[in-house]
Formats: C-alpha cells, sequence, structure tokens
C-alpha cells in the first residue's frame, strides 16, 4: 500500500486518547469515572437557542452565504459592539466552530515552515492545526509558580526568528484559565508592531472572567486594525459545543477576504445551527448571571479541596472554567492512567488531562493535570475527594 | 502590515464571483433571475429530517464523537451494506460535509507537492482545498464530445510523476453529470494498482443515475481495500445541502485512524445534524422516486430544449444533476456577465456557470456552461428559452 503522507504520521491524537480504554474498562468495572478531563460542560444550553431548533419553518435545507448568514453577522457585529468591540457585520465571518476560525487565520497569515509564538501550556488542538497547515507553534513557557502569567518581554522577543510571523494568545486561557492583564495585552501589541507581525487571539472564553478581573480583547487595543484577529466560537458562551459555530473577526479586509474564499471552497458553516445561534443572542442576562455565579462556585470549591491536599500547588484561574496544577507525583500522565486502571474510592474515580500534552516544550507539565469545572459543585467536590484519597495512595508520590 | 501568506494569494475565489454583482444589479433593476449557476435544489429535504430536528429532547447541545455519533456510523454502514458497499460502522467516519472528507483524504494522502489526477472538467473546489492542503492538481482532460469519458490509458499514465500520489474522480460527475463506467473503473483501479496510488472518489451524486445505468463505486472494486476512499455528503441525496454532513469511508485502518486525528482537532461534526442525519435514513423510498422522476423531466426538458438551439452542442448525462454544453460564443464568461447586465427577455434572465472555472488547463472550456437542473421543469424550459434568444441577441456569437 502506499505511504500515507509525512503529516498523517506526526498529527498529534487527542492528548486523552490514550487513558480513554482504562476509563472505559473502568466503567465496565461498575466503577463511576468524574470526568474532569474534557471542556463539556453539564450546563444547559439556553432554552431560546434549542427552542429556534423546534420551531424552525425550513423545508429545503439549503446552503447559506459562505461568510455565514446576513442576519447572524449582524447580530454578532452586536454582540461585539456590545463588548466595546466595534466592528461591522462585513468584518465578523461565520465558521464551523473555533476550529475552523483557527485553521482560517493560520492558512491566511502564515505559510508551510512559518512560526506562530504561542504561550504554554495551551491548547492542544493548536498543534493539531499546526500540522495540517504546516506550520511550527514555537512555545513562550510560562509557569504555574506564576499562575502562568506572561515572562518578560526579553524572554518573548528571544523566541521571534525571522520565520514568525504572528503571536497567538487564548485569553481567558484553556488550559490554565489565566486572563492576560491589560499590561501584558499591551506588551505584546508593542512587540506586534516593533516585529511586524499578526496577532490571533482565541476569546472564546470571554464570558467567562472572575474576581472584577477585565477581559482585554486584541480588538480593544490601539492600531492593530490590520494585525488583530479574533477567533471565537459559541461553544462555551452557550454551552453548545455540538453546535459547531464560531467565527473570524477583524477589521483586517485583506482577511476577511482571503477567510472568505477559505470558506467558499467548503460552501457554508451549518445553517440550522446559524438559526439557533441568532436565536442565542437573545438569551436572557439572568441566564449568564447564574452560568457564572456556578462556575464560581465551582472554582472556589475546587480550590478549597485543593488546598487542603498536601503537596498540591497552583494559583486560582480568574478565568474559564479550567486550571492547571502541580501533583506531588512522579508523573501525571502515569497517575492519571493509575486512578483509572487501580484506584477506586467507594466504586468512583476521577479522570483528569494530563499537563504534558499542554507544552511543546519536552519535559514540561509532566507532573501537572489539568482540572475541568464542568461538573456541579457538589460534583467537584466529591471529585476532589477522591483526588485526594488517590494521591495518598498512589505508589509514585513524591 | 505584515504579508499574507502566499496561499492567501493564490486561493481561488468561487467562479462566479464576478457574476454574483451583475445578478445583484440586475435583480434591483427588477429582473427575475434563473438560477441555474449553483448546486442548490428547489427540492425539499425530507419531511422525516426536518420532523427530526422540531422534535429533539436535547438540553445540553454536546459535543458528540470526534469520529460521528456511533448510532449515525451504525446507519450509515448499512446505507452503504444495501449500495453493496460492504463496511463497517468503524468504516465510516462523519465529516462536517463532503468539503472536509476531500480536505481530509488529501491530507492523509498527499505531503506539499504531491500531486493528484483528477478528469477535468472538475468540482473547481477541489482547487481551493489543494491550495489549502499545497498539494497539486494534475488534469486529466475529458472533452464535451465525447461526453466527458474518460481518455485512453496511455494518456492517463503520461500525466503521472514520481510525485503522483492519488486519482481522484468525482462519480457521477459534478460539473458534467457523466457516470464513469464499469469498465472505465476497471481501468483506474489497474492504473492505481500499477503506480502505487490511492484512489479516491467523490460519491455524492450516487443516487442520481438514469437511463438504467449503474453506478460503480471504488469500493465495488476488488484489491483496493487499502487505496480506495470514499468522500461523499448527504447534501445532494437529502437536498440538505445547508446541513453540513458528510463521511469519509475506506477500509484502510491508518486511513481512517489519520482522519479520527484530524477530527479530533475540530472535535466533532455538528450534532443536531446528525440527529436529523440519523432520522434522514429512514426517508421512504416514494421521497427518492419522486425526486429521480423530477430531475429525469427536467434533464430531458432541458436537453430537447437545447437540441434546437442552432450551435449548442453537448451529450445528455445520465447522472447528478448538471450538464456542460459548449455554446456558440466567443467566451462563456462574457456571454454570462452580458446575459446579466444587458439582456432580458421580459424582464427575465438567465445566470449560468461559465465552465473555465472548472478546467485547470488554461484555455479549456472558454465557450462552454455548466447549467444545473435546480429548478422545476417548467421552469427550466422558460430558462432555456430565455438562453436561446440570448444567444440569438449575443454580440459575440459565433
Amino acid at each position: 500500500m502506499p505511504a500515507l503522507s509525512s503529516r498523517a504520521h506526526i498529527m498529534p491524537p487527542s492528548p486523552i486518547r490514550k487513558l480513554v480504554p482504562y476509563a472505559e474498562e473502568a466503567k465496565r468495572r461498575g466503577v463511576k469515572i468524574y470526568h474532569l478531563n474534557i471542556g463539556q460542560p453539564d450546563i444547559p444550553t439556553p432554552k431560546v437557542m434549542m427552542d429556534a431548533f423546534r420551531n424552525h419553518d425550513v423545508s429545503v435545507l439549503a446552503y447559506g452565504h459562505s461568510g455565514g448568514l446576513w442576519e447572524y453577522r449582524e447580530g454578532l457585529a452586536k454582540y461585539y459592539q456590545d463588548n466595546g468591540i466595534h466592528v461591522t457585520r462585513e468584518q465578523v465571518l461565520v465558521t464551523t466552530a473555533g476550529s475552523e476560525a483557527i485553521i482560517f487565520a493560520m492558512l491566511a497569515c502564515l505559510d508551510p515552515g512559518d512560526e506562530v509564538l504561542i504561550p504554554e501550556p495551551f491548547y492542544t488542538n493548536y498543534n493539531g492545526f499546526a500540522v495540517e497547515a504546516g506550520v511550527k507553534v514555537v512555545p513562550i513557557t510560562c509557569s504555574p509558580e506564576s499562575g502562568f502569567a506572561l515572562p518578560d518581554d526579553a524572554e518573548i522577543k528571544s523566541r521571534i526568528t525571522p520565520r514568525t510571523r504572528a503571536i497567538m494568545i487564548c485569553n481567558p486561557n484553556n488550559p490554565t484559565g489565566y486572563v492576560y492583564t491589560r499590561e501584558e495585552m499591551e506588551r505584546l501589541r508593542k512587540i506586534v508592531l516593533d516585529h511586524d507581525l499578526f496577532f490571533i487571539s482565541d476569546e472564546v472564553y470571554r464570558e467567562f472572567v472572575y474576581d472584577g478581573k477585565q477581559h482585554v480583547s486584541v480588538l480593544h487595543l490601539d492600531g492593530l486594525d490590520e494585525r488583530a484577529i479574533i477567533v471565537d466560537s459559541i461553544s462555551k458562551r452557550y454551552s453548545a459545543c455540538g453546535a459547531r459555530i464560531g467565527c473570524i473577526v477583524t477589521r483586517n479586509s485583506e482577511i476577511l477576504d482571503t477567510a472568505l474564499r477559505f470558506g467558499q471552497a467548503r460552501l457554508c458553516p451549518p445553517t440550522m445551527e446559524q438559526i439557533a445561534g441568532i436565536a442565542a443572542l437573545e438569551t436572557p442576562q439572568s441566564y449568564f448571571d447564574e452560568v457564572m455565579a456556578d462556575y464560581l462556585e465551582r472554582r472556589d470549591t475546587v480550590f478549597e479541596a485543593l488546598s487542603g491536599i498536601p503537596g498540591v500547588s497552583g494559583l486560582k484561574p480568574s478565568g474559564a472554567f479550567y486550571t492547571v496544577v502541580k501533583l506531588p507525583v512522579d508523573d501525571a500522565d502515569r497517575f492519571c492512567t493509575w486512578m483509572l486502571s487501580e484506584f477506586h474510592d467507594n466504586q468512583e474515580s476521577v479522570m483528569m488531562a494530563p499537563a504534558s500534552g499542554f507544552y511543546a516544550t519536552p519535559g514540561l507539565g509532566i507532573d501537572e493535570v489539568r482540572i475541568a469545572f464542568v461538573l456541579n459543585s457538589k460534583e467537584m467536590a466529591r471529585a476532589m475527594e477522591i483526588l485526594a484519597k488517590g494521591l495518598a495512595a498512589y505508589p509514585g508520590r513524591k
């Protein structure tokens, strides 16, 4: 048989792929697993959104505009304006989820062999998109000790080469929950201008900011109209991960034109899900208030519990619904596997994502895990109790 | 501002993009346009499919499996089995439309700079996907005089180079409506084996075969288990173009594993549309019988009309719902523009797709257009009448 492409060989699998069989085997043994390993919340999707599917009057499920339904782009532009991001509907291009927004941004801005700087740990799927686009991810290492704040400018600039074309951040951050400060955003702004780079900002967790912090969007910054690109998604905003609706937002008309041509090749994003997306724009503020209060309670529950576990360290994040914490273990991959294959407390265990998969630098994150606050506070509290007991019993404890 | 990538510069726009402003301007002048330029049929989507949206009981619109919902993959496997294509559910991977199936197949099989042979004229978006994947499309020229049958083996083999990794066909063909014969498929099978290639077959028009012809799938051929890949979509089968649901079907487990890793990077295809896709599997045979009878009548109406127009030539296709015909004009691009900007018959005109955009070889197809049978027979007849009058009045007539 002919050999597959080299990108087929280097395309990374899901970082939790190795753990999945152990989780399935544990379930076969009757063990209940608390899944803190994925960003799939248990939060209900707004009723107004799900009702839009129920109440449709579509008889021919037709292609929409390749850049998204105009009514939706209009509504999204208003949403951004309400968030202090002043764009027109022409500056919002609907994509098939944030995933497609990221790959369109990479394809538009970077050639094969070009480099994109990304603070690590980062959302692992950036690696996959980089392989597809032939792009090299160059990490800017951030550490749990500083709560995953950016390192100083000299450290960031030391990673810039003649092939660097863009800086990409996720803000609020997946997997760390870190929210970049105004000062950090201004520093990145200056680096981007000084080194003639694009600035791609994944802002799918925009709504999830706590403790009175302010989210600074890349489109809030001055002088970046031609360089700044938001990649966004409604997956987390409305707990609608399965909708696969996202967008690219930029004031750079050449990028919009290029993204539209990528969009024309694949014809259009899903039509029914855009209709539901239009309806979701009418989600009442009370929905978001409740969801934020819920996530805040979950975060505080988790950190209260973690602070009582000997050897566990990490700073409380102010955004998203994840945290990366250090565990007193030899190897988080081994520990997470052991939790599923060897351990249970009263027939219950916990699945977490080992953090090494979120780092590009080999050897980093090996004693860290990402915990997603995707279950209610009571379940999160129980999961932390199980984690504490697991750590106490784990033979590879440090 | 930093320059965009070179792929941004070579990414082709939609081939009818230049015509769109003329069509819009004509509409502003009160001219009714018969849109024969796109593959968006007026056929209703099966009620059972649209009802599935109405009757859902989803409260959290969650991610599904990256390879598609297992219940859907099971149902699709049965659909293929019913079509004599014996595959298991593991050999069917659901994608976000046929578009994603094509790009996954290209990314898995070809490296940047590798070549894929495609009979021309071909579906123009293959060009876009090839740019995204960094792949070179090498055309195998087919001519309207032969009804777009394949040329002889020597001609096909003359296009093979050390970089050739795959042959890709669309069968039944968009834009020509041609259905490859068993003999042609066997010839391609032999070439693929002799030259160690993959064989990618876009079969989204599988159902649309007339005149008692038999559709031969690439997975009907012997000895190709490791080489054959179907890329498919439900867009045309159920007139559900906006659903964005397709799949990759192959018996090659390495390709399935690679496609799954591409799938994991983008998480999953749209969940609600898969639920509707599951329901669509229950579409009664009477729906397809009526749709086929309708398309057959449209085709015959078009060809009866075309045969009465002096200077128009083309063979009646046996599949899909398109035809590419030669017109007695200097330049079909100019003619199609003129039809929108200068001509009308009783305030009505016709929009068609100039065929040059479907050829990779420069200079080919310049006096050809693609006509899509996407309106009912009465409207198609009226559109052909307008075309005849337009051709009679066109100053650039040959």
